[in-house]
């Protein structure tokens, strides 16, 4: 099944993909819900991302890949860094290249979605805590990243999170293959089978450290091939059974 | 004034403090809200955290005394880290120890608490933002943050943001003498007089960033002093004309 959030004038509903259209849900897709009976047409809606996280746990170097291609040890655990809600970006939407910043990168990776609350759980309890997966971009700003050491403020600013275009609950998250287009062109290929630590264990990792909330997202991390974004281009991730999230870099 | 937040039986309510009593606030503290008829006294109701933070920004060395104690050049531009929503804890609460973690320190802090949304503010403008300041403890897994590098999980455990007791609308935060005491010793003792970047610089800094939205929280940073705290031990940190917010250490 494939959950999608979006606006239809001024509501904000969710809905899960049919075929062409959108079957629209009623109740809360974190809790309490059912099909309903009416569906729309993607064009008389405005997609919204997914999910409204309260916080996105990020993790640093975890495609076997890309440590290669860094020339860096496997780590022994995740390395957690976050993102605040203030930097969620729509599909579709705008990706503001900050004025400070002469180096904006793309990182294309798989967003885990928290179904139910989750405080210190169990890797082998993990999958119950998740209610599926979507696309996210990891936009970086990697000057201020290397500047500041702590890479918070390079990851952070509005914008930087675009996430979508929808919840798949179906796919293997172990076996995804994942892209990254600039302008038509692929910068990063990839699947899931390539992850140091796999989708389990980070939630089971995260949730040691503080309690997931349903929506919150974790990212899994991005392999090989990051890369630079100027004003105008489009960039869009695509992960086999999920979709395509574009983007555009404009002024910020 | 005083604003304080509190749990009254089953409801969550804003007040302000009078003498030994609290007037009960009709309306948002943040948007429109007036002075009630009714006062309640402290100890008919629970005292939370005075604000629900989507997101606390928090600034690394920014004490003229702290740098020099670290030997450290003091910095070009504040160096700036997150604590999730999910780290809260309320004025009495509980800090847990982590199990994972040997090295658990205090930083007494003064926070600034945002009044209206903010985004890409001025240093001049910026005190229109602020509704107040208070207390926080920028608890720290030390040995965690040293290990990852990055300072995100060693700051980020849930129980590793105490903030209160109240919010305080009419302190200069530029001479606040701050106070902490470990079991009743004072271990840190400063004024914010020795801040290196000034809380409208702060504000400004991080609105460049992120939207700041109301209730978020700017933790200034830490003054000299900071050390080790053990299970069964009581926190406090105390500033002039705030008060002072306790919290006791349990095993997590």
């Amino acid at each position: 099944m494939k959950f999608v959030r979006f606006q239809q004038g001024s509501a904000v509903r969710y809905g899960v993909l049919e075929g062409e259209n959108i079957r629209i849900v009623e109740g809360d897709i974190f809790g309490q819900w059912a099909m309903g009976n009416q569906t729309v047409k993607p064009d008389a809606i405005k997609l919204l991302a997914p999910c409204v996280p309260s916080k996105a746990v990020c993790i640093g170097l975890n495609y076997h890949g890309h440590a290669k291609e860094m020339k860096i040890d496997l780590p022994q655990e995740p390395l957690m860094f976050l993102k605040p809600s203030s930097s969620l970006t729509h599909p579709g939407g705008e990706v503001e290249y900050p004025a400070i910043s002469r180096n904006l990168h793309f990182e294309a990776e798989l967003a885990i979605v928290i179904g139910k609350q989750a405080r210190k759980v169990a890797a082998a309890d993990a999958r119950g805590y998740i209610l599926g997966y979507t696309c996210a971009n990891d936009v970086t700003a990697r000057d201020i990243q290397k500047s500041d050491g702590q890479w918070t403020r390079g990851k952070s600013f509005d914008t930087f999170l675009p996430l979508g275009p929808c919840i798949a609950t179906d796919i293997d998250p172990d076996n995804t293959d994942l892209k990254l287009y600039l302008n038509g062109e692929v910068k990063q290929a990839s699947n899931t089978r390539d992850l140091i630590f796999k989708v389990e264990e980070l939630v089971a990792f995260a949730s040691q450290v503080m309690t997931l909330y349903p929506g919150d997202v974790i990212l899994t991390g991005t392999p090989a091939g990051v890369g630079p974004m100027q004003v105008g281009d489009k960039v869009a991730v695509e992960l086999a059974g999920i979709g395509r999230l574009e983007n555009t870099i404009v002024k910020g």
